[in-house]
């Protein structure tokens, strides 16, 4: 009998598992997989719960990488849902709760499809499953700690579907082939505080900041590339904290956030925002103190083999022809890049992060279908 | 016998008097002040205490005026302080305490000038003094309220002398004859909360108060004139309290102070402001709200016959010739000028709201003695 991706979402959803909390989750699917024949292992690391699955031989000739995460964020404002969010409630054809679409659904997708592909046609290959708990969280001991063992342990993946929801609209509308880069910096100007009345006695860092914050705001860092948005800057808080209109203040704190395509690394960003500050710093007196954090360096899977994998498989089930796009936020896939050929793709995420999240059940079957076609394809089983 | 200024001075930094507290203060004037002949009058309003006395007919042909407060502000770290605040300690020639400059010493001073003055050389004309318990405060029914009290009872000065603390170094090397005008103007950009990487749904209201900011500060309000140093613009805090580094706040304020000269007003300012902020609304689609507070218009005692009077009682006692000068913060000079010509004259301001406020005894007496050079002079009565 077909595993059915719906009730196993549900049953998903049901698992309180908001990060770093297992929830039970990921003991769930291990137990699923490893009924069908998968090896597991549990990879945690630093507290942070992993899970590693493969059916087929260790170093076979190819090899089917899936990823996903079973960890969700907050419910939020538990008393604003329609239904609890932990409850996986159906009504009119919508499965509600934390994780419905991101990414509960689309684990329990990849996860029944490579099940029954197993049980119903054994490849000539191997297929890997990769689940991580913390992919909301810090994501430090997340992805990363599966693909150290994986390196350990001799484990290898010849390409990976990440199963995050990439759709717009209507299931298969976008894929993604990689994604932007992500760094934050924060500045702190330092003046010397005064009285409004008495300026010569003062140094006020405001007009630094605004000067500062200006310039970055107004910069252009590029006009984008064939894959990729132009890169974006945004000052997302300044921050003085003076009560007294009368008092000059000493300093004040400026956060901004970059989003940057390939034409950028985090390194460059930072020597590059380095100088802005430095320049702002001698042309107004004022000293400005700068950290930055690049939490992801932009990456591509250039179209190809994968892609085209993937857009066949999904203009098969769905007669769509997805957008290949390198838009929106982070995700896992920053990580697999380093070790495989990824591409992303899954669901519509309806409320995603929000009250009232939830997923269209008939979805859910689709994309385990698609998943199902892509296992096919690769493996030469197509019909 | 002579009224001792510094002895007065001590009494009254004894009354614990911070704004809105009368402390004792007024009672002890009104209580000298009518042995010597005043007639007083209470001119409470709203709580705040005021003190109105007039030595000689009402409606005579000469009338020199005297204005002053006796509340101070509060201590701060009581413990920091060398001598208890209110203990008026005094040590080597030093008189410390709260007040001791701002301005008990100079109430002392033209209430012992004018008591001996009337005792000894009574004048054919009137001295009319007004103490208020609210300077330091919101003071709108200070010395405001005596004013206003003194048209209703066909109370007049011809001139007024406000016994600030004007000196720098050395008593005698400053006199105000104006000050700057003072406005605060509070905005608040307005756009639209999103995502850092979805920045095509946000409107992002930082650039926007970037460019307000550095337009503001950048702006050349005038070169000064004969009188007045430049008027200036200080943007003192910019605060969004936007903790979330992805995310795009709907909001920011910020603050700016204005010092103007009587190049300006307040109305003339607060329109250019709003044509600003309007201009960097439409340029970014913001919106901008903004409120403006006059604290004080710019105004000119031009040097003529009462800065005169003035410098020739100092450069007799002191043989200093001061500065005429229309700097620093407000004082109650800005009320007092639509009532009658006035100029601030007074002490050093030892650490003036500070920890260890003190004054220098030998000033109070040398005071004492320039204010009642004043007095002889104005009524024809010298050598």
């Amino acid at each position: 009998m077909p595993t059915d991706p719906a009730r196993l979402t549900a049953d998903l959803v049901r698992c309180a598992s908001v990060t770093p909390e297992e929830g039970g989750a990921l003991q769930l699917l291990q137990a699923m997989l490893e009924t069908a024949g998968f090896a597991c292992t549990r990879v945690d690391r630093n507290g942070t719960p992993n899970l590693f699955g493969r059916w087929g031989a260790r170093g076979a000739a190819k090899s089917f990488g899936f990823n996903g995460h079973t960890d969700v964020v907050p419910v939020g404002d538990a008393a604003a849902w329609t239904h609890p969010p932990f409850s996986a409630h159906a009504e009119d054809g919508w499965l509600y709760g934390r994780g419905a679409t991101d990414m509960k659904s689309g684990v329990a997708a990849f996860v029944a499809a490579a099940i029954d592909h197993v049980t119903d046609t054994p490849p000539d290959g191997a297929i890997l499953i990769a689940i991580t708990g913390d992919e909301e969280g810090p994501g430090q001991d997340g992805t990363i700690a599966i693909l150290d063992w994986m390196a350990t342990a001799g484990e290898r993946m010849d390409l990976c579907i990440v199963g995050e929801p990439t759709s717009v609209e209507t299931i298969g509308d976008m894929v993604k082939i990689g994604r932007r880069g992500s760094m934050t910096a924060r500045f702190e100007v330092i003046g010397k505080q005064g009285h409004s009345a008495y300026l010569h006695k003062a140094l006020n860092p405001m007009p630094a900041v605004a000067l500062l914050a200006h310039r970055l705001s107004t910069h252009v860092l590029d006009e984008g590339t064939d894959h990729f948005d132009p890169s974006t800057l945004s000052v997302t808080t300044i921050d003085t904290g003076n009560p007294a209109s009368n008092v000059i203040p000493a300093r004040t704190r400026m956060t901004v956030n970059l989003r940057f395509n390939d034409l950028h690394t985090g390194a460059s960003l930072t020597d590059w925002l380095r100088a802005e500050a430095d320049r702002v710093a001698a042309e107004t007196g004022t000293r400005i103190e700068m950290t930055a954090q690049v939490s992801g360096e932009a990456f591509l899977t250039p179209p190809g083999a994968l892609s085209d994998l993937v857009t066949r498989a999904i203009g098969q089930e769905t007669n769509q022809s997805p957008v290949l796009s390198t838009t929106g936020g982070t995700s896992d896939a920053r990580f697999v890049k380093d070790h495989c050929p990824v591409v992303e793709f899954g669901l519509v995420g309806h409320r995603m992060h929000e009250v009232d999240e939830r997923v269209w059940l008939q979805d859910i079957h689709d994309l385990k279908r698609i998943y199902a076609r892509m296992l096919r394809a690769y493996f030469d089983q197509d019909g």
